[in-house]
């Protein structure tokens, strides 16, 4: 089982918190004197000083706490679909992104991401951190993308994503449970995938610019689709 | 009058299809001869390798191009918070979000984005890049916010801003003109301009998990907000 790096007091406080296992916590006396429950847990603690910590750190502006954390085994059943709206990352590359998509997820209330083998390790020190606390909340499995989208589809499954050519998300039905899908940064959803979607949606430009803005960002574009999905 | 760094090939084509006046150009040869347009618009041009401009280069991979622009002198009526919709920016300081900020108000049609002395300078680099070209087409000023603020208001302008105890913002009536302002990463709206905001709204979260998340990126929140005002 695999583990990854926690940093900073924030985030270290929502390690504490949560479910998951602390393998090593490394911080100076005031955090553990701040937070007794960790001498109650049987998590190895290094109390040290900030200098010592600071080398340690990938942080531009370290602080008193680090954590090595177990990566959790997180299943998927297929029967959450018919309840749950659920994400799929398709080649997400950017770390600060797909820290911000958990981010958003956990936010709307969405549980289950599911990530093509292509996207960015979820356990990235960079999408940790972005996530503020997300990547405690949000459950992600990874798997072979396109075979999962063939086989919801096949179960009748909705499926959303957002194309140039779709449908104004504004004005279309929204299940309240399926797979919306988040593409890749520069190209979109791929193409295997971009066949099996059953709902081609568009997030509408208001711009009245001769220079037409291109595109949004996909950490936007999944802000303003979890947005829409919810409110309704 | 100031000057800000355009990089990479995209940008630099946006750059010479906007209004703003280029003053120094630096490409290769494949790229003027790509953009022949260069040659005639009195643009100062220095044609040379790909390592050269690597050399001057703030990009992890820099591309074919970059471009010295003049920055553009926008002035502000108050008549414009009549009509339309304003963002007002109070102290974003990640360049990053400011940039996002920027490229969501291109997408839905808002024009004029008012600044804090505190906020990041637009034209940083950084900002410019993550503007994905919106940098050319919104117009941004520099003001004593909470003065703009209070004669906004006094003006009977409606002001808009997200707090944790505002209304829920997808029940809300919300006006097709006025001011949206976004606070700090940190901490939010700061308290004189709180004070002055007339339509306090939330957006809700729909998490269920015991440990809430507290809130979104500032960027997030303002797609979601321009992302209501604008649908209706």
């Amino acid at each position: 089982m695999g583990v990854f790096l926690v940093e900073g007091n924030k985030m270290v406080e929502e390690a504490i918190r949560s479910s998951f296992k602390i393998e090593l916590l490394v911080c100076t006396s005031d955090f553990a004197n701040q937070h007794p429950e960790v001498n109650n847990t049987g998590i190895e603690l290094i109390i040290t000083d900030s200098e010592s910590i600071s080398k340690a750190s990938l942080l531009q502006n370290p602080q008193d706490a680090l954590a090595i954390v177990c990566q959790p085994k997180n299943g998927f059943s297929e029967l959450i679909l018919e309840k749950e709206l659920c994400l799929a990352l398709d080649f997400i590359q950017d770390p600060g992104n797909l820290g911000t998509i958990l981010r958003i997820a956990d936010w709307y209330g969405i549980i289950h991401i599911v990530c093509s083998e292509t996207t960015v390790d979820v356990f990235n020190p960079k999408v940790v951190q972005a996530s503020m606390g997300a990547i405690f909340r949000v459950k992600t499995t990874i798997t072979d993308l396109p075979s999962f989208i063939k086989n919801s589809v096949e179960s009748g499954i909705p499926v959303y994503g957002t194309f140039l050519e779709g449908q104004n998300i504004y004005k279309q039905l929204l299940s309240p449970s399926g797979i919306i899908v988040l593409g890749n940064e520069g190209n979109g959803i791929s193409d295997p995938i971009s066949q099996l979607v059953t709902n081609k949606l568009v997030i509408p430009s208001f711009s009245t610019h001769k220079n037409k803005p291109e595109s949004l960002n996909v950490a936007i574009a999944a802000a303003i689709c979890c947005s829409e999905f919810r409110r309704r």
